[in-house]
C-alpha cells in the first residue's frame, strides 16, 4: 500500500545528508524548527501538517551526542502527537551501538537503552547503517532496516587499487568478523592485530596474526573517532612490514585530534562515508568521502512503497 | 519496612547538593564514574555493589541540559541492571516542567516525554521540587514526592523584612496561582502583571493588576533563567510606583546574561535556593542562596523508612 | 490517506450533540445499544459492522459521571474487539480535568488515571474541549486534539455587548490565565478575585485585584457546576462596584441547585455551550447556549482526512 | 517474608464486611474519605500513611455498579501514588464476571476489560470469590486468589437438612458444572433445567433433565439478582414434581423486585452469603445469610504472611 | 479499506489446510522455510517480500505441540520484523484452550499464557475455531474471530440421520453448555453424563442425567484426543440403554491409541473436521472428516476486506 | 536484604545440575510436576508453597529445545501466579543466543524473541553462562547475570598441559573475540581459521591465519553441537601442521552424530562443562566434563543475599 504523503525531516546533525536524500526523492525536507529556551531546554516545532503522513527523521548521533539524541527524541514526540501515521527514525550513525555489552561490572548497555528510548519517544521503525555489531539489531523492539556501506567501500577499492597484494586488517579480534566481510567482498586475505596485556601493569601491545609483510594493508573499521586505535595499528603494521597502509570505515566521526593525527599519519589513503557530516575545514587530500545518500534514498522509497529493502543488496 | 542499604549517588550537575544531603544522612555519596568515549558517547559505571539497595540518584536539569538528562538516564539504566532494589530519581530542578502544554501547534509536551523516558530508563520513583505547574506531577507514571521551597523562602522574608507594606507579584497571569500561594504564606496581598499585545505587531506591554504604589514588591517565580522577564517586570513595577523591589524564586538557573543583569538591576534583594548549583564566581552581594539539602535529606529518609513525606509540610 | 468509512457513535450523555455533529457531516450516528443486566452491569452492543472503519464515539462526562465513564470505556472495548481501524474518544466535557494535581496528601490525580483507563479500554486518540488546565493535555499517552470555545464565546460578546467598559474576571488566581486569554481575545482588561483565609478558622473571603468599579464584569470560567463559586464572586463584584455582571463558561454543567441559583442571582446574562446537554426544563431566559457542533464536526472531518486541526483556530 | 504493616481499607459497597474482616485480624479499617465534587466527580483521600504498607481494599461490585467500580479504581490509584508497597483489590462479588464471552456480535467481554482497568489503576493482586465461570480467573494479568463459598453453603445444608432425597439443580446447561460441584460436596444427585426455544418466536421453555419428582430440590447458582431466573426455575421444578424447593447462591445481589419475588415465591428456604451487603429492610424469614468474613480474613492473613491460601480448602 | 496484498502462510502443522484455504481465495501459500540448526534450534525464513502486506499464518497446535507453538511464535516474529502490515495468527485448533482454569493449586492457566506469548511474538489478531470454553476468547488482548463448526456438524447429522429419537450427550457437566448448543441446533433433547467419585479412593463412575434409553445418542465434544473419555461414555450410554451411539467433535486430535480404540469401539459413526490434519493411515470407514476450509477462507476474506465475520453465522 | 525462602526448581533438561546446585546450597530442589495431557499439552504443577519466596528455576535449552522452552515458560507462569516474590530463570545453556542477528533476509532474531517470551511468562531475572555473543546480554529487558566458564576451562589446561607451544584457535572470524579471551587467560597466542567461498558455487574452504605449525592447537568454541565445524577445523589444522589438537567449549551439546564423530576424530582431548546434561552412554575417554555447579551455586547465593556476582570473577 503506497502510504499517503512521504515526508522527510532533518535534525541538526544531518541537515546536509537529509537534503541530499530528499532531493533524490524529488522532495524538499519538511520544515522543522529547533530552538532553545533561556534555561537551555530544547524546543522543537514541526512547521507543517504531518497528519496521516509517512514521516522519516534523519539524525546521526554525532558530537554533541547527548544534544543530538535529545533533539531526535523530542522531534519524534512532536511528530507522534501531531498525528503522523508512521515515524521512522533514520540514524545513519548510531554511536551507542559501541555500548553493546557488559565489559565491566555495573555499566549500562546503552545501545539497548537508546533503542528503548527511541521507542518510548515514538519511533515506529529505525533505518540505520553499519551498526558496530550485527547483534545490536536485536536491541530494537521496532522493525529495523540495517544498511551497509561495505559494498560501496569495496567498490571504491576495486576501482582505484590493484587488489593482488592487498590484505584486509582488523584492529582487534572483535573486529575480525567485520574485516572478514570486507576481505570476502574483495576476495583478499584477512589479518588481525592481536592486542594483549604483556604483564599486569604494562599496556597492551599488538602483533599481527596473518601475513602483511610486503603487502598493501587496508585497516577496515566501522568508525574512526579520534584515530587513536588507527595510529597504534599503523605502527604495528609498519613493524610487520606492510608496504602501504590504507584505512577505511563507514563512519568518519573524526573528532578531537583526529584530523591532525590523520594528516600526519603514515597512511596512503583514508576512506569514509558521509553518515557523519564532515565540515569543509576537516577535509584532507588523502581523505575520500563516499556518498550514502543514494542508498538511503532508495531504502526510504522502498520502505514507503512496501518493496523489499534487502533486494538493494542482492 | 526499612529497606536494606540506603545509597545516594550524584551525577555531575548536583555533586555538591548530593554531598550535603548525604552528609546530613550520615552517608558518603556512592562511587559513580561518568566518563566519555572518544566518539562523545557517555559511559557511566557504578563503582560499588548496589544489589538489593534502596538507591537515590541526584541530578538537576541544568546547563548543559541534554547532557545532564542523558547522564541521569544512563545512570538509572546502569543501576537497574546492577540489580538495585528500588531507584529514585532525585531531580531538584526539573527544567522541562516548563514544557507542559501545547501553546503552539505540533510541539512536544516535553515535560511528559522526559517523565516517560525516566520510567523507561529505570526510575521507580521521582523526588523533585517546585515543578513549574502543579499539574506536571500528573505527567509521571511512577510515584512522585513533590517538595516545595515556598515555606523556606517565606520564612526568609518573615525573618528579614517588615511585611506590613509588602505585596507578592506574579509576572503574568499564569503565575498568579504560585504567587498567590506565597502571598498566603506571608499574609500579604497579591498583584499580577498583565501582559498583552497592544496591536498585532507591537510587543507585549505589562501593566499591574492590583496595588503596588508605595509598597515593597516581591516578584515571586519558580525560576530565574536569563532574567529577561524579571527586568521587564521591574520596569513595570517601578512605573507603578513600588518603593522597593525584591525577587524570589526556587530555582536560580541564572544562565547567560543573568548575573550581569541582576547586578545592575534595580533590585533590593534576590533570593533563590541551591536546587541549581551556583559557582562561586556567580555570587552577588544582594543574592541569598537558601539551602534545601535539609529538606531533601528529610524526605529521602522518610521515603526510605516508610514515613509520611507530606508530614514535613504540616 | 482518506480512511475508509467514517462512523460516529454516541453514548448516552451526548446523543443530541452527536446527532448534530453527524448531521453536519452528512451521516447518521451509528447504531449502539446500551442496556443494563439485572445485576446493574452495563451491556453495550455495536449494532453495525465497524471493521476497518475510522470511528468516533461522543460522550461528555456529565452526571452520573461514573456511569457515563463506564459506558464509554465499555463502548471503546466493544469497538476495538469488533476490529475498528481507529477509535477516537470525543469527550466534549472531560470533568476529571479538574482533578489535575495533588492539592491534598494521598489523593489521586484522577485526570491522569482516566486518561490511562481510556487508553487501556481502546482509545487511539482523544478529541476534547477546554480542559480545566492546559497541562491536562499532557496526561494522555495518545494524541489529543484540544479545541477551545473561547473564540465562540468572545464572538458572542463582541456581537451583543459594548466592550468599552467591559472587564474579564477570574474567580481565583488559578483561573487568571484562562480569563486572561478571554480578555485578550476581546481586548479588554483583566481582574482577579483573590480569595484567602482571614484566620485559621474563618472561611475564605474574596477581594478584587484590578479595576471593576463602574464596569461591566464578565466572570469567565471553564465550567459552572452548582454555581456556588459564581454566587460568591457576584457578591464580591457587587461590593467592588461593578455596574453589570455577566457569566460565561464553556461547560454548563448546571447541576444540583445551579438553575435555581442562576435564576435568582444578580446576573445580567449567562453564556455556556452545549458540550453538556441541557434539558429543556433547565433553560432560563438569561441563559444563552452556544453551539459547538460545527466546531466538532469540522475537527472530526479534518482528523479523518488528515488535514490540520490547528488551522481551524488560525 | 512478613511484610510490614498490613492495612485494610473499605470502599462504600463493603464497609460492613471490611469491618468484620478487620476485626478478625485485630485491626481497624484504614481511614478513607470518599466524597463528591459539585460536578459529580468522585474524590478519594487516604487519611493515613500507607508507605511501604501491604494494603487490601475491599469493594464488591454492587448497585450502583459503575459508581462502585470507579470508587475502587480511584482508591487504587490514590494508594499507589501514596507509595503503598503492595495493593490487593479484594472484590468479594465481581459482578462483571458474568460478561465473560461473546454471546452476541460486537459486544465487550467486560469481565476482561475490568480486569485490565484494575491493573492500570494499580492493583497488584486480586482476591475474589466464586467468579461466575472458573475461566474468568484467566482474565487477570495479576495473581488472583479465588475463594469459594461452596463448602460453607454445603455445610449449612448438611447441618440443617436431610440429604437423602435432596437433588442439586442447575438453572441451565451453563450452570451444570457449578451445581455439579455442589452436588458432589453433598454427595447428592444432579439435575439440570434445559431451556430452549420451542419455535422461532416463542420464548424459551424449561424442562428438567434428571430426577426431581418427590425430591427436595436445591437450586444452586452463583448469584441471585432480580430473581427472574429463579421464579421460572421454581415453576419448572414444581411442574416436575419436586416436593420442596430451596435456593442457594454465593452472591445475594437481590436487587429490583427480588425481595418481593422471593417473599412470595414457593421456596422453602434461601441461602446466600454476605459478599453483597444486605440492608436490614431486605431481610426475610426464610432467607439465611452466611458469613464469609472469617474466610476472607484467613486468606488475607495468609497472603500477607506468605502462607498457602489453597491450604484453606484442603 | 481493502488492504494491499493478502498473503497466507502455513507452518508445518497445517500445510494441507492452508493450501485448501489459499486455493479457495485464488492464492498460493507464501513461501516459508522452517528448518533446524544442528543444536535443535528452529530457523524460520520468510521467502518473499511481506512489507505492508496483510498476512495470515495457519498453524494448529497438534502433536508435537511445543514444537508447533514455537514454529508459530518464531514465524510471527520473522513476519513482524519483515514489516508485514498486519499479522493474523490462524489457529484452527488451539489445544491449550483446555488449560483454562485453576483446577489444582499452583498450576498455570496456560491458555492465557499462550495468548500473551502470541501477542509478544507479533500477532495482531487471532482467528480460531471452537475454543474449549467460550471464555477463552477473553484471554486474548488482541481481537479474535471465533468460528464454530457446530452448524457444519449439525448439518451433517440433519442430512444423514433421522433426528426423531436422537439425543445430544455431554460427557460431563462442564460440557453441558456445548452439547446444549448442538442439541438446540438440531432441535433434539440433551443428556449429561454425571461423573463423580463414589468414595475417596474409588475412581469416578458415570451415570446419565436425562433420557437415553432406546434412543440414538450423539456424544458431542470439542475434541477427541486419545478417546479415553469417549470409551467410558460409550459404556455408560450402553448401560443406560442407548440403541445407537455416535460421536462428534470439531477437533479430531486422535492421538496415541485413539484410532485403535475408535476402530474397536461400539460406535456407529464418528464425525470430526479437518482443523487437525489426519494422515491417510488414520482414516477409518466409520469416520467422516468435514471440511472447514471454506469457512476459514470466507472469514479471512471478510477480515481482509473489512466485512462482518459474524454475518457468516446468521 | 536477605529475601525470605530461597527455593530452587528444576525443569526436565537440568534435573541433575539443579540437584548439584541445591546440594551445595544445603537445599533440596522444590517439588515440581511436569506431565502431559492426552492432547500433548504440557501441565506443570508446583507442589509446594512459593508465596513470597525467592525462586530460581534451572533449565538448559537442550534437545528437544522447543519442549524445554515451553516447559520453562509454563513453569515461570505457574510460579508467578502462585505469588513467588521473585523468579530467576537459570538457563545454563541458552541455545538461541546463536540466533542473534539477521544474516539472511526476513528471519527472526530468535535470541531476542525468547528473551521477550521469558519476560512475558514471568521471569524477573536471568542467570546464564557464556552466551554465544556478549551482545545477547542486551536482548533481555530484565537484569541478567552472565557467568563464564572460560577461567574454569583455562584452569584445566593450565593444570594438565604444557602451555609453551600451545595456541588458541577460533573456528571463524566471528569467534576470534571469544578465542582471544581464552588465549589471554592462558597467555598463549591466537590463530583464526578464515573460511571463505572460493567461487560462487564451491563450498567454503578454511585456511589458518596465524601460526600453528608444530604447535598444540586448542580449538575454543562456545558450543559443540553435531561436531561438523570441529571436524573441518581439525582437517584444516592438520594440514597446517599442528602437532596436537584439542577442543574446548562451554556447552557440550553433542547431539546427532557428535559422539561418533568425536570418538573417531583426530583429537587429543575434548573439554566441555555440564551446562548440558551428558548421559552416561555418551561419555568418551578423551572427553572431560568440568563442573559448573559450584559457580552457579555461588552466583545464586550472592543474588539471593544481595552480594556482588561480579566479585566471583575478580
Amino acid at each position: 500500500m503506497i502510504k499517503h504523503g512521504l515526508q522527510i525531516f532533518a535534525c541538526n546533525a544531518s541537515r546536509e545528508l537529509a537534503g541530499d536524500i530528499s532531493q533524490r526523492l524529488g522532495l524538499r525536507p519538511g520544515a522543522l524548527d529547533i530552538s532553545r529556551f533561556s534555561n537551555d531546554n530544547l524546543r522543537v516545532q514541526v512547521r507543517e501538517n504531518v497528519r496521516e503522513r509517512d514521516v522519516f527523521v534523519v539524525q546521526s548521533f554525532t558530537e554533541p551526542v547527548s544534544e543530538h539524541i535529545m533533539e531526535l527524541l523530542i522531534t519524534l514526540d512532536a511528530l507522534r502527537s501531531a498525528s503522523a501515521q508512521r515515524i521512522t527514525a533514520v540514524i545513519p550513525y548510531y554511536s551507542y551501538a559501541r555500548s553493546d555489552k557488559k565489559d565491566a561490572p555495573r555499566i549500562s548497555i546503552t545501545g539497548r537503552l537508546i533503542a528503548d528510548l527511541l521507542h518510548t519517544a515514538g519511533a515506529d521503525r529505525v533505518l540505520t547503517m553499519d551498526l558496530h555489531a550485527d547483534q545490536v539489531h536485536g536491541f530494537f523492539s521496532v522493525p529495523v532496516d540495517h544498511l551497509t556501506a561495505v559494498s560501496i567501500i569495496a567498490e571504491h577499492f576495486r576501482n582505484r587499487h590493484d587488489l593482488a597484494q592487498m590484505v584486509a586488517v582488523a584492529t582487534d579480534a572483535g573486529g575480525a568478523k567485520r574485516a572478514g566481510r570486507f576481505s570476502e567482498a574483495l576476495g583478499i586475505p584477512l589479518a588481525i592485530i592481536d592486542k594483549r596485556r604483556v604483564s599486569d601493569t604494562a599496556v597492551k601491545q599488538g602483533h599481527v596474526v596473518g601475513e602483511v609483510a610486503g603487502r598493501d594493508a587496508v585497516i577496515f573499521e566501522d568508525e574512526i573517532a579520534t584515530g587513536g586505535t588507527l595510529l597504534s595499528s599503523i605502527a604495528t603494521l609498519h613493524a610487520a612490514g606492510a608496504r602501504s597502509i590504507h584505512a577505511a570505515a563507514t563512519h568518519g566521526v573524526l573528532c578531537g585530534p583526529a584530523i591532525e593525527r590523520l594528516r600526519e599519519a603514515a597512511l596512503d589513503s583514508i576512506v569514509v562515508t558521509n553518515t557523519v557530516h564532515l565540515p569543509a575545514e576537516k577535509r584532507l587530500d588523502k581523505l575520500t568521502v563516499l556518498d550514502v545518500a543514494p542508498l538511503f534514498a532508495a531504502a526510504i522509497e522502498r520502505i514507503h512503497s512496501g518493496q523489499s529493502v534487502g533486494a538493494l543488496f542482492e
